[in-house]
């Protein structure tokens, strides 16, 4: 199997604002602690209006959420992401003539994110007005092994002149936060969040010490040069930046490298961020930065190892793939101080929040290939456990914690909570990821010490949401993940989560009943069994929808007894409908932004008998309209699940090139990570068949018709698993571990060193062929 | 009948902060076009933080309505009503010693609010710190027969002394908004409307035009003074107040008196308001102060004449009636350009906006007392259609007219939908209050010309609103008058009100048919008889919730499958609910702030056997906090509706006084004028058992134990009629106008001149006796 090497790029790419912004986006820079994007470090042109952007995970500025009218217990308090130093700037200038790459003449460009190295490279032969022609590569790495370490490699090779060159070099905290009053998705208003506190120079370094104006956070950032020949540094030092300028004598042909360092240290982290930002940079001194760049690959090359999907006969699948996986290992915080938000750290779409995204798109792909990620995701939701009990007071409950829908200290940030604190299945969604994480790993020592506080902590609200009426456990007036239809009662999709949440509280409390640090547990949280019994007693009373004449499972109690709405009929520029219907029109009709039940399908298959799936899922997909970008991949593997190939192929094909075609278009707002995550989980759980249950792990691999073959991996408890799937056989290797008891096709193996089982037609195997006439996409 | 005199006095009254606040409300002076609080003219002490604060009914500025979220369609800006030029302001120094309430000696005091005169009188017997006493009467008055016109009559007797008197009278435009941010039904942030334009002195009066800020309106006040002495006036002019001086002699026992007047105008209503404020003044000037009152006098006894309720052995509740319907027509819009707010011009509270507390609290009494005022009610609304056509479109209907939720000049002011621009009734609400103003004059003409255009547009809304699902017509996605319950489906009231409102869309289609000026009208708004049959359809076909196990009328297609709450359980400090828990708690009770189930019954009683209307009311009394004060006074119509004779009164008691005792804690925001008028319902549709419908005016009077008689008046077509209410007898006379055919206890009558027909008891006529235990309140 031979595929592409793993490197994106644009050769002589467009220079116009559209491609200019999607480009900062696509070819940002992050290693889950800072994220940069990609400005260009000469800077553009007059009139084009951008925002040099960088951020650190987790760190925060508070702002207010304007409330139009003093409703009890709304949010009023926000936290948001925010821009940081400014390390990007370099400037350029040759006997006077200023690189820029809107003046002059482009001769070639290129712009390449290297995958495998885990860094981007910019190089372009640029001709100056008066015909100076030079090479510039540059080479931008947020660094894996030194998470605090920015560094741009900046080589300019003079092609048909010597002479003198001057380059001025900024670190400046002048910066703003991106807004758009237009566009509910992103910050409303202009805030301004980062104060200057000092700039020094030492040791030729530039430090500027800096405050959050609201949350009171302090941020240092350093940053130093190294250059290929002696010079004398000049700093011209402001009260919120400095700049560094030296002069440097250019021979024909001959490069001149400069590395700029950055480093970045905040203090959810550390103690003295000043202090710690000396440290970082005398520590990235220390080593060469080939050795960084090696480093760097070397952590890629653990992550591929452990994650790769590579596909055979679809190069633009397979390259999307990689690069889908890439941002998500980029994004993903790697502290208990951070999570991963829905545009990673590549911009302030939906101002740095973590929401829902992380449990149920993004999570199961790392639990079943980095586990260690998923737990430290686990870790910070634990952290805030606190926050989430003073949420569940803030909406009403007296016990229990009601994890927050949008967040990243803790807190809740949803303002209009129909569409957000309404969306009590977060606590489902993060006991299902914990859940998952133990089926996964068997990591019963992280469910005692962590995660069984969360989950029974968080089932209590169940209870005190839900209400028995006529037999049956009810919840009523929340809001599922489908925004388009807001405050209902017994939303499919909550209803089967909060089941099987609600049992899983009852069997984790049979498991680790005995164990000492248990009962000190269930001391500290007051929770008894009789508490444990009303857990079993709603679980298996739990109302879950369903009409008898459709045989579908209805979105909600009355989804079924709206309006209907030919999505055909919309005017194209209609969407997405959040931008052009009030939402009160919307909740009127049967119509899906993404379409929850199909979601609750994909989670919890066992729970509704697979006709019951299909009709369903013919009845959503005539109705949802994908406006979200957690729909296309929950769909792919939706109608992979019940035989429809072809139309799970054509899903996957817009999921996994969502951004790199910027499909939505709004990637310059950011990336889709959970779009990401769902491609991968697309070709493992949808087309490789994947399954992680109580029972173990199962496939049943089908091969999309233009795909030669495709192979993914699995960590599962010790084992790591590498499946291949070819037109006639399935090969299933063991690459690590102990042996794994797999169910394949429904039949149960052995896993000792290699499998090959013949291919199935999974659509076979899953259905009846009569009821695989889906119909066309 | 003996009744006490029509006057409200509190005799040495309590000066602390909290009496101060309320009397500035209970005493405020108000004709429906200006109002102004009762502040004490000579100010009060340092530290009392007040406002003070005068309006102009129709008078606003616009406002931002910030949004947390930016969803499609949410409103953006509001109108809020504005504090306008003080010129209430009188300081009184006697030989240096300053006038104050709050040093020296009170020896006595009175405050007093004559509802047959139209004035409010300040008597203080005052003892200065040096020992000087002089008695101060102060009488103020709105003006009904010049509405631009207030005057304050400042009569100063000195008791033991002769000496220098020095005044200085203010007129000031440095005035703010009240503002809350703690509490929803007030302006939650400060907002500054006033600029100055120009401080004028002209004959002696100064003029101050003002401009508000955002809405462009123009203000002018004047101010003059006459004085019983010759004097100097000396003006000192800054850029946003004119204070005039004087000083005059005092001789023991002599009083001197001055007389300020001050006239408001403004751009809504005249052309040059600066001219007309001029003009204003010196119209007042041209008449005695003392045939001004006897003006006054005469247009509140024809209004007395119209409206009277007297009751005998209940002093309290009779003068209580009196007040509230004073401040009923002290409060109500006297043009086209202003209607009547929740707390008439008396305060802040709701930023002065008008809601459907106008349609369905107050337009019943005024539509068979003062007809003509309902009918500037409905005018309001006609001049406002156009308005509310375009609210219909942002809210995603294409055709048809959707009245805001609150407004003062048309738009939507609503900032949280689920609780405002959701109550899609207000459409109904409208219809209904234009229709019974057709059934109480038969003014047909009206209809043609104004009428007919609201019913059929609003009418449109419900056809693009609801649907037919398994052949019934559904209301979706709307919220019902009770805010403890939001966007739900089928709520009871919106539907039968829906029913009424398309029903008689037809029938006033058909019998206006063929009228050559109602044929421009259907040309105009497009209307066919096709639309029409469909409006018929969706009435006929009109889902109305009935549950069969209780045989009551759920509130809405979920509510009996929500937890119940034993409100006697719930702390007192707990109320109400909406201050003391979030929205979406309370969403999942069966608890309502006010049971519109009940309130629909009172509407449309024939909706609805009588056993699941006394079923309902039995299950909703449980249920209800009356959390809101539009809550109370239904209920006491509906229990003697029922016959329970001893709760409807118990229920008519907390009602009626609402204000004057201030129950609901909140006076000091301003009176609470639809339960006024639901106090007068719950006297004449409650215990006189009035109704006005399609077949007529029918009677049941029952009689509370406690009253000896009690007597009211109707007017009816051409007719006024006045009906005593004995133990024995009900004695109906035709005051004036043709004979009516009246229904007493379901019994025709021809009312020629005076009917005495023996009283029954109602609840017998009504009910089953063994339905009559109603349970105790």
């Amino acid at each position: 199997m031979q595929r592409p090497a793993a490197v994106y790029e644009l050769k002589n790419f467009a220079l116009d604002p559209y491609n200019l912004k999607l480009n900062e986006v696509l070819f940002h820079n992050s290693n889950g602690y800072i994220g940069v994007r990609y400005d260009f470090e000469e800077g553009y042109y007059d009139g084009f209006e951008y925002f040099r952007s960088q951020y650190i995970n987790g760190v925060y500025d508070f702002a207010p959420v304007n409330q139009p009218e003093a409703l009890h217990g709304l949010v009023r308090e926000k936290q948001i992401m925010l821009n940081i130093a400014d390390t990007q700037s370099i400037r350029l200038f040759i006997d006077g003539e200023e690189f820029s790459m809107f003046t002059g003449t482009i001769l070639e460009s290129s712009l390449s994110l290297h995958m495998e190295k885990g860094v981007t490279v910019r190089r372009v032969i640029w001709r100056s007005p008066t015909g100076k022609e030079l090479e510039l590569t540059i080479t931008r790495m947020t660094s894996f092994h030194q998470l605090t370490l920015f560094t741009i490699e900046y080589e300019i090779k003079p092609l048909n002149f010597s002479g003198s060159i001057f380059i001025e070099s900024g670190h400046d905290v002048d910066v703003a936060n991106f807004y758009d009053p237009s566009d509910p998705r992103n910050l409303g208003e202009p805030v301004e969040c980062l104060q200057p506190i000092s700039v020094e120079i030492k040791d030729d370094a530039s430090y500027i010490s800096t405050s959050t104006i609201k949350s009171n956070l302090r941020i240092c950032s350093g940053v130093k040069h190294l250059i290929s020949q002696d010079t004398e540094f000049e700093f011209w030092v402001n009260n919120d930046s400095a700049l560094c300028r030296f002069g440097l004598q250019a021979v024909r042909e001959q490069p001149i490298k400069m590395i700029k360092y950055a480093v970045f240290c905040d203090s959810v982290r550390f103690a003295n961020c000043r202090k710690q930002a000396i440290i970082e940079m005398d520590k990235a001194m220390t080593i060469p930065l080939q050795q960084l760049y090696r480093k760097q690959e070397e952590y890629l090359s653990e992550y591929w190892r452990n994650c790769l999907v590579e596909i055979d006969g679809d190069d633009e699948s397979h390259l999307a793939m990689r690069y889908n996986l890439y941002q998500l290992i980029q994004s993903v915080g790697k502290d208990i101080h951070s999570n991963i938000a829905p545009k990673g750290l590549s911009g302030e779409g939906y101002e740095g929040h973590f929401f829902w995204d992380t449990e149920i798109y993004i999570q199961p792909y790392f639990t079943i290939t980095n586990p260690s990620i998923s737990k430290n995701l686990i870790e910070f939701r634990y952290v805030t456990l606190d926050l989430a009990r003073e949420n569940a007071r803030r909406m009403g409950h007296e016990r229990g914690a009601l994890y927050p829908w949008r967040t990243i200290m803790g807190r809740e940030c949803s303002g209009f909570f129909p569409a957000g604190s309404a969306q009590y299945h977060i606590n489902g969604d993060i006991a299902y990821s914990i859940i998952a994480y133990y089926l996964a790993t068997k990591d019963l020592d992280f469910i005692l010490h962590q995660g069984a506080e969360i989950i029974f902590e968080t089932a209590r609200i169940w209870l005190d949401t839900g209400n028995f009426y006529q037999g049956k456990f009810h919840i009523n007036s929340v809001t599922g993940p489908d925004e388009y239809t807001c405050v209902v009662n017994n939303n499919y999709y909550t209803n089967v989560m909060a089941q099987y949440h609600l049992r899983w509280a009852e069997k984790f409390y049979y498991i680790l009943q005995g164990v000492p640090q248990f009962t000190k547990l269930t001391e500290k949280i007051a929770l008894t069994e009789d508490e444990i019994r009303s857990f079993a007693l709603a679980a298996d009373q739990m109302y879950l929808t369903y009409d008898e004449e459709l045989n579908i499972n209805p979105q909600d109690d009355s989804f079924l007894q709206k309006s209907k709405w030919d999505i055909s009929l919309i005017p194209k520029n209609k969407f997405p409908l959040l931008s052009n219907y009030h939402p009160l029109y919307l909740y009127r009709y049967q119509i899906c932004k993404q379409a929850d039940t199909v979601l609750a399908y994909f989670l919890l298959e066992d729970a509704q008998p697979e006709e019951v799936m299909r009709n369903s899922f013919l009845y959503y997909e005539k109705i949802t309209t994908h406006d979200s970008s957690l729909s296309l991949c929950i769909f792919s593997i939706m109608a992979a699940r019940l035989g429809m190939i072809e139309k799970s192929f054509q899903y996957f094909g817009d999921s996994i090139k969502l951004d790199l075609m910027d499909l939505h278009g709004n990637t310059d707002d950011g990336i889709h990570t959970a779009n990401m995550a769902g491609s991968y989980l697309a070709v493992v759980y949808g087309f490789g068949g994947f399954r992680l249950k109580e029972q173990g792990i199962s496939f049943a691999p089908i091969l999309p018709v233009n795909w030669n073959s495709y192979l993914f991996k699995i960590c599962y408890e010790d084992s790591h698993l590498r499946v291949e799937v070819h037109p006639q056989q399935c090969i299933f290797t063991l690459e690590s571990g102990s042996a794994q008891r797999i169910l394949v096709y429904g039949k149960e193996y052995l896993l000792e060193d290699r499998l090959v089982i013949p291919r199935n037609n999974a659509a076979d195997y899953r259905s009846d062929p009569a009821d695989r006439s889906g119909g066309d996409l």
